[in-house]
């Protein structure tokens, strides 16, 4: 595998997701940046909006993607690249998975975040399996479990994702 | 530790849940389907809509978070149970997990998933550490890589979460 093209564009864009991060904490929000670059060229910021937004959702990854997605008219991300203050948490790898972005870049890493007060590593620990009890999940299977993927299948016009 | 009470309530706000799936795929969206019931007894109803919203992050359960935070006026629903269609994927369980969402609940599992086309077991084997080749990451770090935090550490009013 070549060395990719975006890895030159590394610390140009890492710096602009760790200003966006340190201008975001000025205006009250937590210290995090990103940036999703599509592969256009067109640069997607976003920023933390937890507390601002009252949504424990909006981590600044996230928020990127999301306008990204707007941006683009595309819940599919194929050939983005995204650039971020800090090492995603599960939240936002997950989010990139979904979105099939290429690749991701990061500055800080879980360590500096944890050492600022966030749970990025224990919650990297509850998908290790060692710290299940974090968050207790039941199966719980009723009759109608399936039904909503047998309509799926029954659904000619489906739009797959 | 005795049973949570919310156990005898998982049948009910499941079918629910499942409902709410089979609706949203007659209505053009993904099979899925998800409350969060907040300690105050209100339910508040998610859908899959990717597809629909461009919105890679508008998983079911995401979205029912979203909503019950906005209604509560609080990105903490601690307290709040989740009741979904489907066992969580990785994204939702980490917006679980970062809602401090105290219990979850689901109906059918990855495997119906997985025979319906969705990716969640790939995206959990990707956590498990088995399938890193869906999304390289790359620590990349930058001399400003620790500022953002350091602002944070120096904010005597931040709001944590």
């Amino acid at each position: 595998m070549t060395e990719p093209s975006d890895r030159h564009d590394a610390p140009r864009y890492l710096e602009q997701a760790v200003q966006l991060a340190i201008r975001n904490v000025a205006e009250g929000g937590g210290p995090f940046g990103a940036l999703v670059v599509t592969p256009d060229g067109r640069v997607h910021e976003g920023v933390n909006r937890v507390t601002r937004d009252n949504d424990p959702t909006a981590h600044a990854e996230v928020v990127a993607i999301r306008k990204a997605a707007t941006a683009c008219s595309n819940f599919d991300l194929t050939g983005a690249v995204l650039y971020t203050s800090c090492e995603p948490c599960p939240l936002c790898l997950s989010a990139a998975l979904w979105a099939r972005i290429d690749r991701v870049y990061y500055a800080a890493d879980r360590h500096g975040a944890a050492a600022a007060g966030f749970d990025d590593a224990v919650f990297y620990d509850y998908f290790n399996g060692t710290r299940q009890e974090l968050l207790p999940v039941a199966h719980h299977g009723i009759p109608t479990s399936e039904a909503p993927f047998d309509a799926w299948r029954a659904t000619a016009d489906r739009t797959e994702y």
